[in-house]
């Protein structure tokens, strides 16, 4: 993948150490910000190691007085049993996502405290119980009212207020340049997403011997091979806006009345369809999945639906929150449509719809991207890998692979979400 | 359009001062790599201004025994009587894409001898007579035989080397942040060809009153207006290559065996289109100009001819030579197209027509666009104002107005170079 991981002495020279529970304590009392947001009350923390251990160290820490999560990005990344080097300094890109997308979007996005480059650390707002990951309460069959209206409130404000619907050529050039730097990240992507579930590849895995045939059919799916590579191609080359660059149902922490998007270090200047795909095409996954965990007890069907609603309210939502907040900014320093040229109502309108149809297909393309390889790629999603039974969570995992790779091909062919779901709706009933 | 001028005793800071006869001899005399240009032989030396001093100084230098042209930036363009400020950082960029592009294509790019940063000062090989531009022997009438072949080779290697096709995503990238620098002359080509003729503006002119319904009707047209924010877009978002950025037919020097192209100063990682569709655009032009140059000596259908033949030809060659080089170099470093996934022939072979496409009619957005702003914006081309009579300047010009109009609005519509050939050809028979 990359460079050989560093060695310690190495690291100890670029003034990075890694922390455990003792010398954590210690940063803390050392460093002001820190010890603010535990309320100046240092003496007895309470920590406790939360993160798995395959990118980072994430900790809790409490006092009497307040808590902060701090997590430190280690100089590798372990996934089924490989260890990738991987560059500390997606912790940078990390903080500046967060403190970027938190000031466009301070809801739905945690305060960033403390961020320090050598060591690799930042020191955030704990989001504290009863917030959950929201791809667990979506296993667990929970509700969330709410979730559709807050993605699409953050969706729309860190998408539009990054993009050149509202900044200048000069602005959004200067930070384009800064986030090629995650190039690391990006290449990660690429692998994952839109190269190894399309190739024989020593990290893909998949349900088998169920679905043997079905990854086989998407390494000799021609028609898919010519659209992933379009995408990947947006992908890498299409600067749009700031995207968060790994949106998926794991990013996400929610209560019925609290959204929280975490985990930005994928951040980068990409196409805002691949934030949005993410996040519908894994609602999508968590839809087929319900049948997985349908018993006597909850069949899921009305869980189904709801899951269906909320994909269809976050696009309208979005739709119309994006639309608006143009029409709000549309005379600034944004370029892309200048008021002098899109001079009347009915103009701008047809140039939004001409606009908002090619995101939704670049949504559509990435979603399905993002599904495919939760199937037949690297990593797979906890949506079916809670499914014990592998001849219960196949066919689940077929009928999600089916779905996407027609979405993929056909993607075009959407006017519209409802269409899309009454789509995804056929090939569950079939 | 950008910050004030510097004062000359803030240039003079920053180790800048415009150069004169005088002072550029005792520069050359200090300049080690550019006396030996000159063979040495600095003593008694040969200056002639040649630039226009609308935005550089640029010099030849001739001794017995050597030659060099010497090109400064100013910290300003003028252009139609104003001054805009317009940062020097621009000849650094010039002089890094004439270095890459020369090491790409040395065949077809000036090498560059000396660059001094601070000085905003190029020395580069000096292109002899009988070289003149491009332009000026278009409106003489004379045919290049060797033209199309030399530009295909040109725009395939400059386009194909600087791509994803050919270069790992972290090489890309770096690269793609270092001419994100270069914004200023991005803005500058966003505002006079991406906008200004498609609204009011004072630095619009036109052969009126001639032309007055033409330029407003430019201005009226909704369906214009959508294609071109698609095309404003593509051109600042999508780092696709390293292109020339400004490659008409003004920065083509040539003699009938050689082609040497010049002046990359607007130079960025953006869409391979632009460039091709500027240099096919500009053919255009020349070519619904030559009805105002006909004579009773000549009238000039022969010469239509070729310059129509010409087009076909260098589109045709560049797709030809770029999937020759896509073909060549397929296993490599670059990982948009894996073997191991484009991995039949038939596959890679459909993938490169869908791309080839792709990128024929983002060239002929890019090129008629281009045109457009020629005939309604603020920079005319001498293929039309040297037409002094203005009622025979006028229908030339509304010729390849209408012809620009209809291709970027209708460019999806084209298969092959020669049904817009065929288009070109109708418009100029009625």
């Amino acid at each position: 993948m990359a460079a050989p991981a560093a060695t310690a002495a190495e690291l100890e020279a670029q003034g990075f150490r890694p922390l455990d529970e003792a010398s954590l304590v210690a940063y803390i009392r050392a460093t002001p910000a820190l010890a603010a947001s535990l309320g100046g009350r240092v003496d007895a923390l309470e920590v406790k190691e939360v993160g798995d251990g395959n990118l980072n160290f994430v900790y809790i820490v409490l006092s009497e007085a307040g808590s902060v999560v701090v997590k430190q990005a280690l100089p590798y990344i372990r996934c089924e049993g490989d260890s990738w080097p991987m560059t500390r300094e997606r912790a940078y890109f990390e903080a500046s996502a967060l403190q970027e997308h938190g000031r466009l979007c301070p809801d739905h996005v945690p305060e960033v405290y403390h961020f320090d480059r050598a060591m690799s650390l930042i020191g955030m707002r704990y989001i504290k119980p009863p917030h959950i990951i929201l791809r667990k309460g979506l296993i667990a069959g929970v509700q969330y009212p709410l979730l559709a209206e807050h993605m699409a409130e953050y969706m729309a404000r860190t998408l539009f207020f990054t993009s050149l619907l509202y900044n200048s050529t000069t602005d959004h050039k200067k930070r384009v340049a800064q986030y090629c730097g995650n190039v690391e990240l990006c290449r990660l992507t690429e692998q994952v997403v839109f190269s190894d579930p399309y190739m024989v590849s020593k990290f893909n895995h998949w349900t088998s011997p169920f679905l043997d045939k079905d990854a086989e059919s998407v390494r000799e799916d021609d028609g898919l091979k010519l659209e992933i590579a379009e995408l990947k191609s947006i992908f890498i080359e299409r600067a749009q806006s700031l995207i968060h660059g790994d949106l998926h149902t794991g990013s996400i922490m929610v209560t019925t009345d609290s959204t929280q998007v975490i985990d930005p270090e994928f951040a980068f200047y990409g196409p805002m369809g691949y934030d949005i795909g993410a996040f519908l095409g894994n609602l999508i996954l968590a839809y087929f999945a319900q049948d997985g965990h349908a018993d006597q007890a909850n069949d899921r069907k009305d869980y189904k639906e709801w899951i269906l609603k909320t994909i269809e309210e976050s696009w309208n939502l979005f739709q119309q929150k994006f639309v608006g907040l143009w029409n709000k900014h549309k005379v600034g320093n944004g370029e892309a449509y200048l008021p002098a040229i899109y001079n009347n109502p009915e103009l701008l309108s047809v140039a939004q719809k001409k606009y908002m149809t090619s995101l939704f297909h670049d949504s559509l393309g990435f979603g399905s991207a993002k599904m495919i390889r939760r199937i037949v790629g690297i990593a797979h999603v906890e949506d079916f890998d809670s499914i014990e039974d592998a001849s219960k969570r196949a066919p689940c995992e077929r009928r999600a692979l089916d779905c996407a790779k027609a979405i993929l091909k056909g993607r075009r062919q959407f006017e519209s979400i409802e269409q899309v779901i009454a789509h995804v709706r056929s090939i569950t009933h079939d």
